[in-house]
């Protein structure tokens, strides 16, 4: 059987069922994949999700009760949400701020993305961001593969959808005996072609999502967002939080970030 | 405010609140799309949507008691149905077997499709068989335009998005204020534009449904489903079935067909 690469437009068209023994990617480009591989790559020593703001805070008391003190981020509406550290802007995820730090961080349409895929052996964070690290861990990983679009409050987002067909084509590029394993993912790998090169940025601005953050003046974010390998980490996602996954020793220097 | 034009890759997907007042076209090209242009081109009176095998039998039944006799088509995993008089083959549908007759037809696509479309104030079939036709009627309806895809068994599928994508263009062409309402839009148009001309009938059979039917020798169905035209006939929905519209006398020269 040829490995196979399945890409979900949304969450809800995912078939969780078939999803073991294989290899998932959640990609919300704008803005909270992005910004997650940006939080890890400046020393951030995990990313919590949560889908709501009271939940992040609950959370943010207990850590606190154990002289713990974690940050918050994450916003509404794309603005950073009353009493947080931090919003959802990559470029707020410098090392000075969250160096060494647990990021507690809302973000609805990919905590939802995360839940869809918990059945999957691997789960990893994706964006134009680490778009060559986690596409060389997908083609060294066993098993199919699924890639997964965030979307926006159950909407198909052209962005999401293009980074699919980036990282499909990234990993067909290593590992040549990939055959696509729905019609998504003929459709996301045709969507790459098209907005590949200069024309992604098209793509990221173009989109109802990024017309929103060019309204709020989140420029700088969609350029960064766009940037291939600008922050080019592997998040892993386990027992509830995201990590920089090492591997064993005998493979770091291949897998060295 | 600008007309939009939105697309549904699916028909859950389809936000029905936003209905009112506008035009929806059920897309459903392999093959019941195709093969109701190609039965109301033929002559036939009617096609009547069944969602199910057993709904078109009742039915039947109940049309038999008062002197008519319907015919029934529609298939179950691409095979005429035992004791149907048609399958889902639009080359089936020649005048000499549906003129002047109603058709019962089970589509579980197409008929959820039509259900998810009732809100809007005109609901068409549309395909590549009938594109200029409801391409013209669209541009010359007043409100919004959905374009609302099948797919298969809750599956996008790429046959569909393309169309949409390509019925959106020809729209575009005739009414040239129209504005993409929202990303799908976006992603059904550029599809059209990767497989448009001599590549559409790539789309038609590298897709899971167009492969399926390569696989039980449908060919030439695919090959009459990828043609521009083949059926060029407006099916509007009302009162549960499909009919050709005729628009009143006095616009009669403009819109034969």
């Amino acid at each position: 059987m040829p490995r196979r690469v399945y890409v979900s437009l949304l969450p809800s068209l995912l078939d969780a069922s078939r999803l073991a023994g294989s290899s998932a990617v959640v990609i919300d480009v704008l803005r909270a994949s992005t910004t997650i591989c940006a939080a890890l790559k400046a020393g951030a020593a995990r990313v919590v999700p949560f889908a709501n703001v009271e939940d992040a805070r609950r959370f943010a008391d207990q850590l606190g009760q154990t002289g713990e003190r974690p940050l918050l981020g994450g916003e509404r509406g794309g603005v950073k949400i009353d009493g947080f550290d931090l919003g959802n802007s990559p470029l707020e995820y410098a090392s000075e701020a969250v160096g060494g730090k647990t990021v507690l961080f809302t973000t609805t349409n990919g905590t939802r993305a995360l839940l869809a895929a918990v059945g999957a052996e691997r789960i990893y964070i994706g964006a134009f961001a680490n778009l060559t690290a986690v596409a060389e861990r997908l083609a060294a990983d066993p098993g199919d593969v699924y890639l997964i679009c965030a979307g926006t409050d159950g909407q198909i987002t052209l962005e999401d959808a293009v980074c699919a067909g980036s990282i499909a084509r990234a990993v067909r590029d290593r590992a040549p005996g990939f055959v696509f394993g729905n019609d998504e993912a003929g459709i996301a790998f045709a969507l790459h072609e098209v907005w590949q090169g200069d024309r992604r940025i098209d793509a990221l601005r173009s989109g109802l999502g990024g017309r929103n953050l060019v309204e709020l003046g989140y420029d700088a974010d969609i350029d960064f967002a766009a940037r291939t390998d600008a922050a080019p980490v592997v998040p892993v996602f386990a027992d509830g939080g995201l990590t920089l996954d090492r591997r064993p020793a005998e493979t770091d220097a291949e897998w060295a970030i």
